[in-house]
């Protein structure tokens, strides 16, 4: 044991760790779960150190020696070794500021270990012009960024599945529904389609909303005003560590507002949020066409991916559905805690980014699991039950909506009241009272008029217009 | 009494009322609440009816007459006439088809008032080439967007107001805060610019929101296949809809997802959140830096705008931030409802649109008289307390920070303890250990030097580098 | 005009108003929307201020011509004269300061013109031994206790509907449905049971959180201290006012505590949410139960309330329900309204009262009125497709479950199996087969063992024991 | 490997698996995060196994051979042997089958290892009698109540600490802040007790909603009908599983109803989620009181646990009740998700119950584990600044209001007016003006009557009543 001292006090610390004091404090202070740190955010806190050695060395404020031993230190870091020194707690109060000693720590540790000949100070050396209210929040906008191609992959394939399915079914007529309760028909092509459609939007979103996340304050040190840096650091530091790590970070036009406020949180949360609501829709939607088989639509059927039943032998349930379902509760509410954890910040800073950032991060990966599970298991095998579709749509007496205006919305009221009370379908009831030509009612009733506009006005007894 | 007939039965109406039987049925099936639905979607609806009148007239399928007399009872209601025959409930099930036939039944009656010679069917004549299901959402953003610039105008005036404040305070120094507990320095020209950054994103937020607000399933009819609509009728709506009203409303890409999909109205009560949060972090630090007067930080001087006590005589509450900060927990709590509500879709519709059109034209309302009142009634006569501003400062001993690029984090800790133990400012205490040159210790606790990043390196005594 | 003047300045006030400057101040400072207070928190004031005057008076600090003008300005106001003059707006700053005041000035004026020959203080006669910190939140409690027996009431007309549905289909059986999946089966009887024994429930929840609510602050003044209270006004106000009004209130063993914190209001809005969530949920299995006509579940009915569609003839829809779902939605996210107001008291006040009863008084007004419609509307004259229930049963390859404790749960899977692909029910199949006898099988495909648990052991074949 | 088969087709399994099949397909099927299902979920489901082997044997339906394996691989398993042998996702799809049949295959198997004459069936045997859809809920609850009293005991630990520092701080007067304005005075002591009183309601809720949850629906089965179960089964399952756990479950009155709905749960969230909003309320006030400790009110001094910033020296923050904040934030958003979940719930299943559970247990150990933190790190060493606090009531304008009984609210607005103005306090002003006999005055601002209700009327000089 080797004893490290701090403002509050000595400490003995494992002789062979390479984190210190701080790190064991945090661990003590914030025993909430056994779920630590986000491994991405230490990484981009280390690319941190890389990049503010090399710039403060540029600067003249950090020796040739220091900044060697402190590269050295994050390359290895970089590469995956020692990750097991990394102990703060994912839920941790102090602003991250256990997070970043921790890194400060390790790093200071293993460059002295790696260069004995050099002694580093955790805060004057590897922190040198940074505070923990800049260098977190941007490790942890890093974090999120380095996630967000596979989260927009997700949905870019969960949308090209789509458009093919849409395109297979693209003459699958059925029966469409409003309020559940049956309406004019349409297609599984147009279903498709309008899913696809509404996906893209959301990359869309998550794209715009990925893209404020590159907006940053380092730099701007304890409060945003820079105090500690050097002009040179706050004007290449960014430099530097996009190219360390091909990011392309920018600096906040004003690091004062950047330090203190979480709206980008805020708004990237309520994209995924977005997205959440949608995925659970369309979950709900793909188990509800899917319900059956005897007593349900039984339209769409979902590849079987395990037994449905512990008890009833030969049941198969929509799981993979049902798990997207609750991951897009479990975003919705995350964005609830990340809404809270925004309003809560006060002053010059949030104190609660680490909470922010633990369900952020987890979203991203919960999100693009759920869309992949649903894509591979349920999506790409999907079929339709053609038969039936077609089957409902020849039973469904709303098709006589095509009727209204030729026979208007009361007459044609009472012709579809008279076919149910008959058990006999619309058309054929109106073929047998010859209300309008037969060729007119076959062309009326055929698919493309029933899921199209009108190329042109009623002609044959229109008395509407 | 009139005896009005549908598909469910008769009914007795009012000989003088110009709605009909579909509307006093949804009186009697909602009685939630006395709110009736929001006047700008009933005016929106109108002004749909006017512009199918017109465009159904040019696509040949509704006779001369009949369009002059929809024409006339719509321009009639425009301008505010019969506003009491709108009697349908805010909240209502039905997707919006009680407010459709409302609209529906009150300008075929006033119609043939004004044109005895003219009947009209509200079914086959006014809601010619429409459904609720198209109208209503397309009715609804309609509203929103016209309520948008009145809350964007809003968000201007608090943003030109934070930058008067932050000019007339360029060099008041401050203590900052981070945590709560006392930081490196500040001026409240920033603080005040801080803010003034912030909005300006809510701005650009609530833009690109109301931007994606203007793209609407018009001509899509029940589910979005545009079934019983005219191809002239399609393409030719929008075109007088925004010649009427002097909006930029545009067709949807996929009019079938943009019928059943409410990611728009997510996608806007989102930025609104965004911006609720913002404001309540913005009136909690308002509140805070007014506290005292005695006992608190007694920074900032609110306007005094009302007696604040029954009991305390003379004393003055921040009444306005607190307002606003309640306006801000119902626009979250607001943001739920529409998630939860926009989750509830299912298959070819969202039975849901009116509680979600109730809370975001409730939503931008409060934001918009919320920061009214914010700039007018606190903001714009708000002082600053400068001399206890600055007296903090010099108490402040955490202004030490400035020493560490000379003396080290290690050092500067126990010189922070020491002064702090007797009672000694930092500096003083600096100066009478002569660690650096009187010069330079002038120099680093200058307000520039407490409130901005160094030139260039530490030159003098400069150890760590 | 008269001027009055208060410790900010001058102001005119209209001559014959009732109300003073305090309530034109806030009326000022709050433009957020057209809503008033809620008349039951403004009579429950009043009440407030009758039982004061009358315990200060036997107290010897009110004098008896005070007292008896007080006492006749709010009897007045108690039998609904000037309501007129409550103008003060129900989303306000100032704790309820303003609530407080508007009442005050208006018993002073209201008891001076009253009897002429008394002059009021608002501040130190009517509002003698209050503040508005113990007043509000306890007017507060009051208006929601004199809703709650309506919501209360509302519940159990729901539970008696559903015991009599109950009872009417003990002997409907139907498929049991889990996952959206055919499950074995069930009766019409146990499915309404089992919503009934859900609703109790939630009557002795909500029962639970209003006796909560009895529990006041009244007495307290400020912040719980008392202070400016006699010990004889603390101890008999509440007999007073119990008296006046026949409610049960108590007084809170800590009055600091009870000033201070709002969590009583936090579950009550949480028991509310628990019945939205219920009620939603089974308005869910409503709309999805009579999905239909034709390509739907269509087993259940419910009656027809209105024409559904402006475009689709004979569409009706579930409207009742749907109604239902969005007074819940509004509900759950006003219970995250009252969250966060409650969250953010601090020290020895909570300043968000005013939003938080908004939002609950509207909670209980909204569940009420949606159970009333959903009982008058929807669940009274609901009735069940007996014969779809029963055929589906008949044709449901699930209800095989029955036999895996004579056959296994893998030899009963590869029966269903063949007896889907050669579109035969099990039963046939297992006769054909006669792996079972004849009256076995009879016997366990009969309702009462589909349904129910086994008396003895599976004896005939059982290998599995 | 070796191969298995279900109703889905075939699959390799790793030899030495003691899972089977069914658990291989979850893994597959829901690799939404490495998080595995809840430990005390598996222990909780063995029990179940393990009482329902005793029970099936007592009733005849299980061979004694096969009761014996299962329950001496149940007694392995609950003394924690085999715990990898549980790999099913805590998020997952199927209502919990999966969770359900992974301890059906490792009990089937590892019995069959240990008494490898006996040879069992997963579903026929291990589940026999059971279904995930009774099992899966009542181990959930059973896990919740394994928690439970930890949780209580943190609340009761949290009580205890506040009682001690109540009666340590009975005399220590402070200024009592309103709308964070200074307001009349009151003690450290009623301050700590305000909490205690508050948190006790907390664990009278808590115990309250954990008591409904030992309602469990064990022996319903699939839907609640109890299908496949024996009598004797359904009226001693409880009583075995209660012997063998030291829990009190009990049957619900109605399977049926227990088995579809979650408003327990949801309940048990919101009892939760109250404690948190007491909780974040609680820590903003210990870190607003302790803010400084130059420019903060500084009333309370937080034990140091840790350096609190990377750059600025000395500095030391309140990171305790920083961190119960986040875990409030996190439990009031898993509120949201737990209501979305319940609320999801469709006809005779809730298939939405993995993540409820998950998030509620989670709950249980975040709330648990911050109220240890919060008294071991920070209320118990917690000390006053009296000096601070006295100074600060001694400068208080708003004590004045102890005045009004005897000058009258108009004239004591005006003596505070006069007094701030000459930076006077009221005090010396009002004995400067012999408005009052200084023997009143100084009893009137004595710390009691300033703290407390007057015992008697107001004499000397009274004109008010």
């Amino acid at each position: 044991m080797r004893i490290e001292e701090d403002c509050i006090g000595k400490l003995p610390i494992d002789e062979q760790a390479l984190y210190g004091i701080h790190t064991v404090r945090a661990v003590r202070n914030f025993p909430i779960s056994h779920e630590k740190l986000d491994p991405l955010i230490i990484q981009s806190l280390v690319q941190i150190k890389k990049a503010a050695a090399e710039t403060n060395h540029a600067a003249g404020t950090l020796a040739t020696d220091k900044q060697q031993a402190i590269v050295a230190a994050c390359n290895d870091l970089l590469i995956g070794r020692h990750a097991d020194s990394f102990i703060v707690p994912a839920i941790q109060g102090g602003a991250g500021t256990s997070a970043n000693m921790n890194v400060n720590e390790v790093v200071a540790n293993l460059a002295h270990r790696l260069k004995p000949a050099v002694k580093l100070q955790p805060n004057d050396d590897v922190n040198q012009s940074q505070s923990t209210n800049d260098t977190f929040p941007t490790a942890g906008k890093m974090a999120l960024l380095q996630q967000l191609p596979g989260l927009l992959g997700a949905i870019g394939q969960l949308v090209q599945t789509l458009l093919v399915q849409a395109k297979a079914h693209e003459d699958t007529i059925k029966v469409g529904r409003t309020q559940l309760q049956d309406a004019v028909p349409t297609t599984y092509g147009r279903t498709f389609m309008a899913y696809y459609h509404l996906f893209k939007r959301d990359l869309a979103r998550l794209q715009t909303a990925g893209d404020h996340l590159t907006v940053v304050n380092l730099g701007g040190t304890a409060i945003g005003t820079g105090v500690n840096a050097t002009h040179y650091y706050q004007e290449n530091i960014l430099k530097v560590l996009n190219q360390n790590t091909k990011l392309a970070l920018q600096s906040a036009p004003d690091l004062v507002d950047a330090t203190q406020n979480c709206d980008g949180f805020v708004e990237f949360s309520g994209a995924m949020k977005t997205l959440a609501v949608n995925l659970s829709k369309f979950s709900n939607d793909l188990r509800l066409l899917a319900s059956g088989p005897q007593s349900g639509l039984d339209e769409l059927h979902l590849p079987a991916k395990q037994a449905g039943s512990s008890i009833m032998p030969g049941k198969v349930n929509p799981v993979i559905p049902e798990v997207v379902n609750q991951v897009c509760f479990e975003v919705i509410g995350n964005d609830v805690t990340v809404t809270m954890a925004a309003e809560a910040g006060q002053l010059e800073l949030n104190a609660f980014e680490p909470i922010m950032l633990r369900d952020l991060l987890a979203n991203e990966r919960y999100l693009q699991q759920a869309m992949h599970t649903l894509v591979k298991n349920c999506l790409r095998d999907l079929t339709v039950n053609k038969t039936a579709c077609a089957k409902s749509v020849e039973q469904s007496a709303i098709t006589a909506t095509v009727l209204t205006p030729y026979l208007g919305y009361v007459a044609t009221t009472k012709l579809i009241k008279q076919a149910v009370a008959q058990h006999d379908s619309v058309k054929a009831l109106l073929l047998k009272k010859q209300l309008l030509p037969a060729t007119l009612v076959n062309q009326l009733f055929s698919p493309a008029s029933l899921t199209q506009p009108r190329a042109t006005k009623p002609t044959a007894m229109q008395s509407q217009a």
